[in-house]
């Protein structure tokens, strides 16, 4: 099954046989206190740097949140959708629990957007739902509920068929949906990572959709967090993730990613691995 | 199910619900001039200084290969047996193709070994099976045959089907078998790291046996292979990979395996994890 996202110009495809697709992003306020002040000007010239950088460094969607606190958040969202698209052309992924800055954005969005993203609360579906089929827009689906995040794989299976359903109820196909599995961090459960990827397995093979991932959760805690967020990711790419919000300007998740459509078969004649290869030769400071 | 090996008086367990098996690949004279010439002379010392740091590096097994052209394999594999054994308090798992080099070895070991290996083919199976029986050793089985390495992960699941059932012939059992379901250079086809994924993700669902791996071979004449064997070995331990034949003393392969154990939920509490992270630190050069 395949997403199908797109810009002004710029198709991307979502699926197992297509190149793992990175939604970038690093266009979140939290925690980024020079972001989240320019934001809250107004003044998108960060925002927009770092998605030129972030396409640069191999991101094919850009995740756009505009959560500055205290701000209007609808109209903030939509002035950076305008900026960003301006400025770069890609597909955009809007990333807010509010309906009214998510239609904001879609409103003023050149293209077929993803949605950022609905749980299996029936108050999230009958709210993001309705736009997603209104504007045209991919969604991801989180498989949480009203009695919270499910404990087994069984159990989010059937908050992810939910969310299939009611998106079929509102004209939303399969391939529109987008599921996060959420990785809990395995400080606080040992078992957490193994569940998401069992899920990841199950809800692959039940209902076909394409799979998104925040990695980063995994880690919470603990040391090193980068090299278990990488690890994460490759396991979760064996278990049928096909894209993952994640931050491409980190040189050991881009270069895992390559690696990873290579050995998954997405690379053919290795033309991806091999130029990337020679692009770091030449970046790398002579010695 | 679980693969049991002993030394003298260490046990390792091989399973999916315990910490992965690194099978130290070092004592291997190709492509090592130095450990070749000291083999040769009858020399142990390199070899159980490669022990030695394999095993403070991590291996719970260790690979012992005594192949060295020229040389009198059976009295030099058992020499090298007991010196190591000597020396060192962990499994053994012995690297011939010379069934007369294999019993010389497993006739001198005290504990329970691997065998490395034997393939589907009947010449190997017939020689290699009886030695396990007798002397009450696991075997590593590799999914090739007299018509080669097949070439789709069912193909190769009947060559896996058929080392099990010969095993059981001989007395035998699964839970002595470790399947190698062989990964391919995808330099020289695009699809070859994915149809050992799906092979080892099949056998393991219809076999239930352990698996092992030696992942650099998939990355053959490829640049920054070291990154390609440690995102092969990720993505294989989430299709079912219990064991790797590889490198410990590289600290990406270590420290990777670590990760994946936390990440898999075989590290409860992340003991291991950061007791590792804190001999890092401690060994990290001050700044």
């Amino acid at each position: 099954m395949e997403t199908q996202l797109s810009s002004n110009t710029q198709r991307v495809s979502v699926g197992p046989d297509q190149p793992f697709v990175v939604i970038g992003e690093r266009i979140n306020p939290t925690r980024r206190k020079k972001l989240m002040e320019t934001l809250a000007a107004g003044d998108f010239s960060i925002a927009v740097e770092d998605a030129r950088s972030q396409v640069a460094a191999g991101a094919t969607v850009l995740d756009l949140n505009a959560g500055v606190p205290g701000a209007d958040e609808p109209k903030l969202l939509s002035g950076l959708t305008k900026a960003v698209m301006d400025a770069i052309d890609v597909p955009l992924c809007f990333d807010s629990a509010n309906p009214k800055a998510l239609e904001a954005a879609l409103s003023v969005y050149r293209g077929k957007a993803l949605i950022n993203s609905t749980t299996g609360e029936d108050k999230s579906l009958d709210a993001v739902l309705p736009l997603a089929a209104h504007y045209h827009a991919a969604v991801i689906g989180v498989v949480s509920d009203e009695t919270g995040i499910p404990a087994t794989p069984e159990t989010r299976l059937e908050v992810a068929r939910k969310i299939v359903q009611r998106a079929g109820h509102y004209g939303v196909p399969p391939e529109d949906i987008i599921m996060d599995c959420l990785a809990l961090p395995v400080s606080a459960d040992t078992g957490a990572g193994k569940v998401t990827l069992d899920t990841m397995q199950l809800v692959q093979r039940e209902l076909g959709v394409n799979l998104s991932l925040g990695a980063s959760n995994v880690s919470f805690g603990l040391p090193d967090r980068k090299l278990l967020n990488v690890a994460y990711l490759t396991l979760g790419i064996a278990c049928g993730l096909t894209a993952a919000i994640t931050d491409p300007t980190v040189q050991e998740i881009r270069s895992t990613i390559l690696a990873c459509d290579l050995l998954m078969g997405r690379d053919e004649y290795a033309v991806r691995w091999i130029k990337a290869y020679r692009a770091n030769l030449n970046a790398a400071p002579k010695a």
